[in-house]
């Protein structure tokens, strides 16, 4: 279980006004390669693991990037709580105001909701950490993207460019989980058995 | 952000092998009414909530229920952990063991993915926590479904029993927090002032 | 079954053409929280509900609300009938003409094709009487977000209201059926006893 | 708009229970090929049609499968209602029950909720007829597997044989609309011309 | 299977930078009428058909179809790969670029990933080609659109009347197959025998 | 374009009738991680990639996965194809027969329709290629599940480990084409300079 702790994990405080950076950046809130993405994908994967490091390092991440998700969501909503009508409207938000007003909604930069497609949970924790792998350099390509799209505002670039330095973090240390996790099984022999694979996912816990 | 402690809410301690109850219960971690849904509803629409109180019960009971979330998944997991393959299908799980093997991933309990269209944050304080108190009602009819489903596997029964108080004491909370939110909008303004109600929603923080 | 009557619920005559406009009260039509979304979770609910009042409320309600939807597909129609390509264009429009022309097609503001995910059946009076207060709330903002943007177009703007209005009027009937069934289920008994309540839902009709 | 009559199209008093075929049968309400999708797609078509004869077609088919829909409802009602929770599970229903209990849910017989993504309107009556004929035929298909499915259950053959001579009689009528919009919009001048063909599917009321 | 030839089927070779216009063309490759649907829809339903001549074209058209997503693959990235930021920003792609790049990616004009429920494979012959001839004529008025929405972009439009010109090629050609089947299945047989018509829709390779 | 060859990558000739298999293996159809996704996958990032050598083995892989498509269709076809009603309802496939009948259609082992949020084209070639390492594994994954769960049918078999075997040779040569694009885009440099890799992913073809 969670206690929350009432700051986030780095400072946020957007001075201006921007509803055009809103609508991008929400796709890390929910977008496919974003941090509800990344915290449901690390949180559900762990109660498979096979080794007890691997949770540890699934539980670790999967719980930062959660507080990545209340950042993402404190830099949308301080980038249009004070927005006229006028402004969503000239930055492609009214169709976003119309279902969702001035909230924080899990959709991707485009307005699709969020849709657990785009997460992978295999029973196999090979298969497992490449996709996590995948999923951080994904993360991590979405948000040079989004600072290509900021511009000079720098404190959104401040934030992001934080946020984009974690996932190569993650990249790193699922690296090893997976360089781990692979000494583990012996991965020759991982390959070559089939038909037991189901018990070699299970675990004590 | 949050902290995580390495202990569940509730402890769960199932000693039984039971995938058929696991394919059913895994709606509440990623079904339309699941833990899932609720904690990305509420931690989401904290953000615009006009008042400091009802931010406070909107991220209390979205914390509570990522602790609810991991409850299921514990469930679920303990039930399948030890599951043969043939247990495994004659429960109706062979094809979620395809693409998931004995992993928890968000579904529901159909086995369609987590889809964020079940959430609603409207950008209006007043609907957003009618959509609260009506989503704790559906909570609660799907574990009264559950335990229906259950039979009398008295450890599962336990757990759900305790979710679904949990559900009836959110519920209760967010009637609170719905009659603030009235008394302090003066709801007849509310109700007649359209042309200027995105400005009500905004906030300070 | 039903009848048509050739008019409308109340008179539609939109002098102007304003794409702009249409691509966002479309919400209102296919969106999560619109008309095809009202009458088919009130049409689908009557179906189970344990006495006549709340199945006759929701198929009178259910029934309205395809009044509203064809209202809302004329608004729409009307909006965009005659605009150019250039105007389609300059209103955002050109991603749903290709896929569309100029037709009245179930879609969100966003573009989202309708997805029933935002509708729930719950199979429990209660949850599905709360699920349809929250949606009467939820279309009420709705319709207040459209009135923002609607701007000075007072042929538009009266629709609205109108059709904001019935909600209201919908909110109240609701509340009145929900009054209604918690004192038939004794709402004690209701909460207490859960192994049995699939007997509680079913009718005789 | 419509007025609701207190009677189905067609009677059904179905003596049986049997949650199995309600399983498969509601694919009919909720499905791709189901009613829902038959009233919407006719119902939105009918907007932008060139035509006052097309109009009135769609409009009455698309009024009539409003009927069906209700039809179908009432078949998968009167089968689970008196279902047992052994009977529910036993016929693949624990699931559906989870989440809808007895209710009836707009939903594909595999479970998937109803997505808008099925039915086309296209901006151009040749294509949307075309659009209109195939899904008579997808339906007249759907039902003819589910009367494969009934086995000799003979009070809810008889209905699925009624809906599927209806869906035969719509074809002939959507061929008949066909060929009187091909006749008016002089067929070859419809394929030279592009560039105005936005124009051509405008009208007047 | 499939060899590969290095050339596209008909020569793309675009001079201009036009996001605006890859915006809406990209529905030709992941939209619900696009190119994608219409070659997974020929391949699939061809395994089931029940002579070797539907076979056959489904197989042809399905194979050409994978040529024409190539083909609007290239015109979307011909379009892009040289526009800047701001270029794709003014053309309301900087959602696209978010998630990303300048790749080609499946999705619809409105920016929706592709889904599978817009293609129909129903285990009945007829039902599946009128399925094929809505197909291509959806597909004519998709093209049709975007030519609308061309402009005097010579190069695109070139590309643009080719494609539409296959798609009516392809509609006469499954008319062809359609009488064939009606022929073979001795019409009137096929629809009054219901029971055994999984039988019918075998066939031996 | 392709040019389509009257056979097989691998023959398929099963013998038995085995429905039961058919409705788990029909995931490498349309399931997020089978052939449909990848061979899309990498198909689409191939327009993007900045390198020769990428495009060619993505093309390569993608036309591949095309030809593995067609193999998983024909086993789920020749599973099938014989199969009674009643064989049918036992292995779980009465919804599917539903709506498809014993056509293939694109859809998961839990019956949801193939969406392409499983997909990720991210317009940055390291993130691309580690995605498409994680697509590998996860289609090896489920191709140990598919064969836990065949038993002892050893024509069935033979293809699964066929087609495992070939998603291994795919991580590896994808392992080679990152390595590749790795020292290519000096990886030093493409980490530290965020605000021009747009032009980066430009390619001149």
């Amino acid at each position: 279980m969670w206690t929350y702790d009432k700051k986030l994990e780095y400072p946020i405080n957007i001075k201006s006004t921007n509803p055009k950076l809103a609508k991008v950046i929400i796709s890390q809130y929910g977008g496919p390669d974003g941090e509800l993405a990344a915290s449901l994908r690390y949180l559900s994967q762990r109660f498979g693991m096979p080794d007890q490091k691997s949770k540890a390092i699934l539980n670790d991440i999967g719980t930062e990037e959660l507080a990545h998700l209340e950042m993402v969501g404190s830099i949308v909503h301080q980038l249009t709580r004070n927005a006229s009508i006028e402004e969503l409207e000239r930055a492609g938000l009214a169709p976003y105001y119309t279902d969702h007003g001035v909230d924080v909604y899990p959709v991707s930069a485009a307005g699709v909701p969020f849709n657990a497609n785009c997460v992978a949970c295999k029973g196999d924790p090979i298969a497992n950490l490449q996709e996590d792998l995948a999923a951080e350099q994904k993360a991590r390509a979405t948000y040079e993207k989004l600072i290509d799209l900021c511009g000079d505002d720098g404190d959104v670039v401040d934030v992001l460019r934080y946020l984009r330095e974690r996932e190569i973090v993650h990249f790193q240390r699922f690296g090893e989980a997976l360089r781990n996790v692979q000494d583990k099984l012996a991965e020759k022999k991982f390959y070559m058995n089939n038909n037991n694979n189901l018990f070699n996912n299970n675990c004590s816990n």
